[in-house]
């Protein structure tokens, strides 16, 4: 496996056509007419060239992906879905390792090659979530980059012995603090919070909060956030997922979150769901914070939505966000990738010589179609490495 | 063509495998291990069969459908859409009897055997919309039911002439006579109603009115429009389209309206906006409103989304209303099928016995998902005729 290649006849970004050559894994040059003798060449057929996805935002370690279909089980509230699932990881087999993989390989089959996971670490599954999705990184680490973001599901200051599992889980190889609802579920936000942080201090890594939390509640836990974030320093190494408080109609609330926010560069990831009021994608992006997106659980007993199409993701947020103009569409594409890239810190991350060979190519005359029509992908690259073609992987899920 | 078929082992609504026989276009008998001699057959592989999706609201006259890409022009308000969308049909020659060949070529390719179609009749086009769709209603009546909509796009009252063009309309062969924004566009509810209702009695035919006005102002037109159905008899003829106030969060205002619906028996047709207020397709099932659902336009110039498929659809009613259950989704594709039979009263629709055999052949386990999942269309029968082979048409569009 070289890793070089000589991608003909490829539109990056809807461009004119032209030739990309890429050597060790690396975009080298893009210009037509190359000639590259004794490299590898593959006919790019004037194919639209995008660079890869980014799904910022998922739970590999528990899809239900390839386990046949299975009737939803839990309840309305979000701590009937927590308690369900606990109680079907179990009944069900979910099997980390197994699991992680298969969503792994149906990202990279749609084209993303980078994720950051969310990895559950409770008194239940205590760290088996852990140990099955470091099998995956390391058993997929030539097709994919990702971050495990060390998440206390279940609560963290309700359930004894998480904040001690959450501590061998970064010891383990995590890369982020996870944390979720510091009043919802652990009703103890300062203790949750100081927790989070404490961890990320020690560690000296960045943190990743769900914030379901809606309104005065999840502004009250933003603030919380925001104090800590400022109090260590810790600009630009914090994100807040969902973030839905940011969605609510009143301005003199969201307001100064959001100022606070684009001040100390934290980052918000979304899922631009229908059925919640959601931080406003154009807003985020006018005031300089960094927003991400990710597909959250797929096909879990959370629900049953969810293919790891970050195309269909960019749908879904030109949809959510009311886009129909070319620049606002081409923005909610950028959303999916170089916004998810700004947030996981990937390195070279692009279309621009230098950059990692990380790209997918589609049957579609711009970007803006490319999401209203998600063609299947043509061939995925990774690293200079063609890992899909015409739809199909050519990488193995278990 | 006799319209002929013994289809065997498919699973309808994901029931036990059986074979259907289809006699003269109709569902004669359903059961394993059926013989029928001299009669053609399908292997239907234990495929899950679904009910001929409804199209129950779109604009076939304008899609760009198979035009190129085309960068979206219209600024942001609904009249920046019209006047665009008025100087673009001239200068981007959108044919409307070609675009709603095309488009009803793809609804069918994915599945859709019935469309209620909305088709602009104004002071620009006149009625060269209405001509168009007609002939495409009479090129493929085989293989398409369609209801049309005489809609005044542009607007009634503040359009001098569209009345009498859309009384000509409905003389050429329109079923329904549509409304749009009586007070939003037409500056004028009582005067806008007058002649839409006027024209339904005259013509003996229901009505379909277009109701974005959110909040107070579109319960003002929504309480006029249940005063005129209720005052004519017309219980059980009226559709509102999008109805948007019904979406809105305060009880005070909705419930009144959607009492007065219930009791007067008119649908509601939706598209489930992400970014919109919408009336509940819960609240509305359970008090017994008829609730359909429809792509709205598809890659036109009001937005570069849309593809016609009505699983799709079913999947974004799922997500605006958060339906999660097997038995919710579930809930999401009938509103996309029997729901919109309801609404275009098509006679005989479903997979039972008598029934014309319309039906949707998908590689998925249940109806949940099919929705989830949005599998290409193995096989989509109309009238027992085979007219989508493994995704692909078999009926020819111009
Ligand atoms: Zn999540
Ligand atoms: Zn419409």
């Amino acid at each position: 496996m070289t890793n070089d290649l000589l991608l003909r006849n490829v539109r990056p970004m809807g461009t004119a056509a032209l030739d990309l050559l890429i050597r060790e894994g690396r975009i080298v040059v893009l210009e037509p007419g190359l000639q590259a003798p004794g490299i590898a060449e593959e006919d790019g057929r004037g194919l639209l060239a995008l660079p890869g996805f980014v799904e910022a935002h998922t739970h590999l370690d528990k899809s239900l992906w390839g386990m046949g279909w299975r009737r939803h089980q839990a309840g309305p509230r979000l701590i009937d879905k927590i308690e369900t699932e606990r109680r079907l990881k179990k009944e069900w087999d979910i099997d980390p390792a197994r699991q992680s993989a298969r969503q792994l390989v149906q990202s990279l089959r749609m084209g993303t090659t980078a994720i950051r996971t969310h990895v559950d670490v409770d008194d239940a599954v205590r760290l088996a979530g852990m140990e099955g999705v470091l099998l995956t990184r390391d058993g997929y680490a030539d097709v994919m980059d990702m971050e495990i973001v060390v998440f206390p599901q279940s609560g963290l200051m309700i359930r004894p012995g998480v904040a001690a599992l959450m501590e061998e889980a970064m010891r383990m190889g995590g890369d982020i603090v996870g944390g979720l609802d510091p009043c919802g579920i652990d009703r103890d936000p300062k203790g949750h919070l100081d927790v989070v942080f404490g961890l990320a201090e020690a560690f000296g890594k960045p943190v990743d909060i769900h914030l379901h939390e809606p309104g005065q509640l999840g502004a009250f836990s933003l603030e919380l956030i925001i104090e800590r974030t400022r109090a260590l320093g810790m600009q630009g190494q914090v994100t807040v997922s969902h973030a839905f408080c940011l969605g609510d109609p009143d301005p003199a609330l969201v307001k100064p979150l959001l100022e606070a926010i684009a001040e100390l560069d934290i980052a918000i990831a979304t899922t631009a769901p229908a059925s919640r009021p959601v931080p406003s994608a154009q807003i985020l992006r006018q005031m300089g914070i960094r927003l991400c997106a990710g597909s959250d659980g797929i096909r879990d007993t959370w629900g049953p939505y969810g293919n790891a199409d970050m195309l269909e993701r960019a749908m879904l947020l030109g949809l959510r966000n009311n886009f129909r103009r070319d620049e606002d569409v081409e923005l909610a594409l950028d959303i999916c990738t170089r916004g998810g890239a700004e947030v996981m810190a990937l390195q070279d991350y692009g279309l621009q010589p230098g950059c990692w060979a990380d790209l997918v190519l589609v049957d579609a005359e711009t970007v803006a179609e490319a999401v209203a029509a998600r063609p299947s992908r043509a061939l995925v690259v990774k690293h200079g490495r063609v890992v899909v073609r015409d739809g199909a992987a050519l990488i193995e899920a278990p």
